[in-house]
């Protein structure tokens, strides 16, 4: 353990010593420092599909998921992708050094609010190697020094392409301790790097709900907590039934296991009738299990369609379960208060959508729906970096602190004030 | 245990439930709730005072300092001071609602930053009672519910100025829980309070080091980190000698007690021999200790001024100590490199202050100093809400998350992405 720490001490010290010319370095330093890596990562191809496979083969060894597998192999594609991604944040705006805003005080003293970097970030991550290019490179971009530790799974992958864009980052100029990667599979590694205050100022993990909660529950280091979406789509009386039913379906179906599909329909009361069979034969159609209140499932035993498909009565627990696949659960309200309430009560704060074609009743979802992106006719699937126009994410923070939604360079940043004088001292 | 446990969370519960209509209650109900708070406040003048000469009572029986009692003492002006507190927080700008951008993606669908308030805030602090008032307007104002949790030495006074101050909130009609008090001595109630992450969305603790540490150590709701301030002066080469003279009296001894203050004086070589000697006897002039390093010490010595003040010599412990005292280390630098790498080492990324006229010097300073607020040629005792516009503050940030510097009324909220579509579905 005190050698475990002592490393660890050693990686966070250096990022610390990296970030201070690291944050001060100029875009043009940060962006040839992408590209390089972007261009070494091509060319050592088969270096990196060799260690992959060798992650491929200890998971098939060990019995891993289809699914699993899928996740973390590396192809051609994937790591041409990968290079691409690199490129592609290069070419992004960098945030560091704008200064949001400038004022005079009265005394004469100009003070302005100068975007910074966040310091050293430490992403706590599983499965999936790409994360570790992402995740470098959005740091990096923004000024921040990096510290990575990935799931054993993924090992060779991860230390092979830290070994690449590390390199590469310090040929371009940067200093060595921007990437570090820490080389273990011992749990305790991320017990000692969530206490490190001294050196890591914030904390990111991305992955399971249990691993965020439990970096949550004993980190002192900040963190940033990001994932868990239990999404609610909401079908108000006036809501156009096509747009309704096309949204609900896209939410649902096109990407079940991600944190911003949706998990639960609540559908007024003066639409469910006509409504609830049409949507409930799509989901059918779609293989979606639907786990009905009573309402909702009276309506569809009703309608004829019952047999058609999965249908169970919904039970409270599955008010509450972000079941990231081809479940979801409808409801059936009598207002757009008791939607709101519901949504109160069980959401995450991810990604909530009204349909509705009543203004009062757009700009109340609008205004009262305390959670990160809240949709007037629009699909929750668009709660993404990319989509909204950021360039890329490095998570979707569900806390309200910092960032909230999706979190792109800026939300890799802080401020700090800068403030000219001519020599004014307090009376 | 479990009797105060229950008890926090039905505090806790409550408060969560008041915020969900004050955070979208309209700016002129929270400005007429505050006006109602300062009349009531007035209004309760004996009431309020009879309950701190209780506090003060027990303050002088349990052998409470001088400086303590006066910070906990009460009378006439001090409770007008808090109503004028209140009529200042209800003019200032509301920004929640504010939307700070809107664009518009490929597909149609407009996105716009909302911002909003960040939700249930405990304020764990102590002594001074007047932190009752300010940081309740200030959440108030913010749309945002508060728990406080003051110290024992007050409870006496909090509790009636709670008692007065929620009880105008709610005449006003905002609900009853906006404002939520935990009437008891026992330290539990901390601990309790700090791992109720259902209810509570940040925890603010103002106080001692000590209190701020146990609270960041053990939290598991976010914190926001406030308060210690190790500040720095650098008086380069090219400073006007009676500019840097006036600004390091004035941060080091207007106030000395706080955290705005400064503690370290750091010399640029070429400037040393003639600027030491000057400062040094203003200093001592007003009491203040002076722990110099060799060089300084040699300076001083040879000045033949080391018998009008306290000269101790400097050790290591001092460049990381906050005084809050009338005690400055000085220290002479080569370079302006080294006075950064000594700010980088030892500070607590309070303030720091640049003296000088060479402007790549001054911008050099501006840009990798990576304090909360980086002065040129003007005194560290600005970094105050007041000081720098903001028209009040619930705390000073020395963390990067969130908040950084004063924290206004804007600190006290976050934004949510409100979305407009018109049918939008991701492809």
């Amino acid at each position: 353990m005190d050698d475990l720490k002592n490393y660890i001490i050693d990686k966070a010290s250096h990022a610390k010593e990296a970030f201070k010319s690291l944050s001060s370095a100029d875009t043009e330093l940060k962006n040839a420092a992408l590209l390089k890596m972007a261009d070494t990562l091509m060319e050592s191809m088969d270096y990196i599909l060799d260690a992959n496979s060798m992650d491929i083969a200890k998971g098939k060894e060990k019995g891993m998921s289809r699914a699993l597998l899928d996740r973390l192999l590396l192809d051609e594609f994937r790591v041409k992708s990968m290079a691409e991604g690199l490129r592609q944040i290069s070419s992004l705006q960098d945030p560091v050094g704008e200064v949001d805003k400038m004022w005079k005080r009265p005394n004469g003293m100009t003070i302005g609010q100068m975007r910074v970097p966040l310091g050293v970030i430490a992403i706590i991550y599983e499965a999936r190697p790409n994360v570790t290019v992402d995740a470098t490179a959005l740091c990096i971009k923004s000024g921040n020094a990096v510290i990575l530790k990935g799931g054993s799974e993924a090992m060779e992958s991860n230390k092979a392409i830290v070994h690449v864009i590390s390199g590469a980052c310090e040929a371009a100029g940067l200093p060595k301790g921007c990437i570090s990667f820490i080389d273990t599979s011992d749990r305790d590694a991320v017990n000692i790097l969530m206490k490190l205050n001294k050196y890591v100022d914030v904390i990111i993990p991305r992955g399971s709900g249990s691993l965020i909660n439990f970096v949550v529950q004993n980190s002192t280091v900040p963190v940033i907590q990001t994932g868990e979406g239990n999404c609610h789509i909401f079908v108000d009386e006036s809501a156009d039934m096509k747009m309704a039913a096309d949204i609900v379906i896209n939410a649902k179906t096109q990407r079940p296991g991600v944190c911003n599909a949706a998990e639960t329909l609540l559908v007024h009361k003066a639409a469910a009738e006509e409504f609830i069979p049409v949507i409930a034969q799509k989901l059918f159609d779609r293989n979606v299990e639907v786990r009905g209140d009573k309402k909702t499932f009276d309506i569809i035993e009703k309608a004829g369609i019952s047999k058609s498909g999965k249908l169970v009565p919904a039970v409270e627990k599955d008010w509450e379960t972000e079941f990231l696949d081809l479940i979801i659960a409808v409801k059936v309200v009598d207002s757009i208060d008791e939607a709101i309430d519901h949504i109160y009560k069980y959401s995450t704060k991810h990604s909530e959508v009204i349909v509705t074609n009543d203004y009062m009743n757009s700009q109340r979802f609008l205004r009262v729906v305390d959670s990160a992106a809240v949709y007037v006719n629009a699909s929750s699937r668009f709660t993404d970096g990319s989509e909204f126009g950021f360039g890329g994410e490095i998570g979707i923070s569900t806390q309200k602190l910092h960032a909230r939604g999706p979190m792109g360079l800026r939300e890799l940043t802080t401020i700090k004030y800068i403030i000219y004088g001519e020599g004014q001292i307090r009376k």
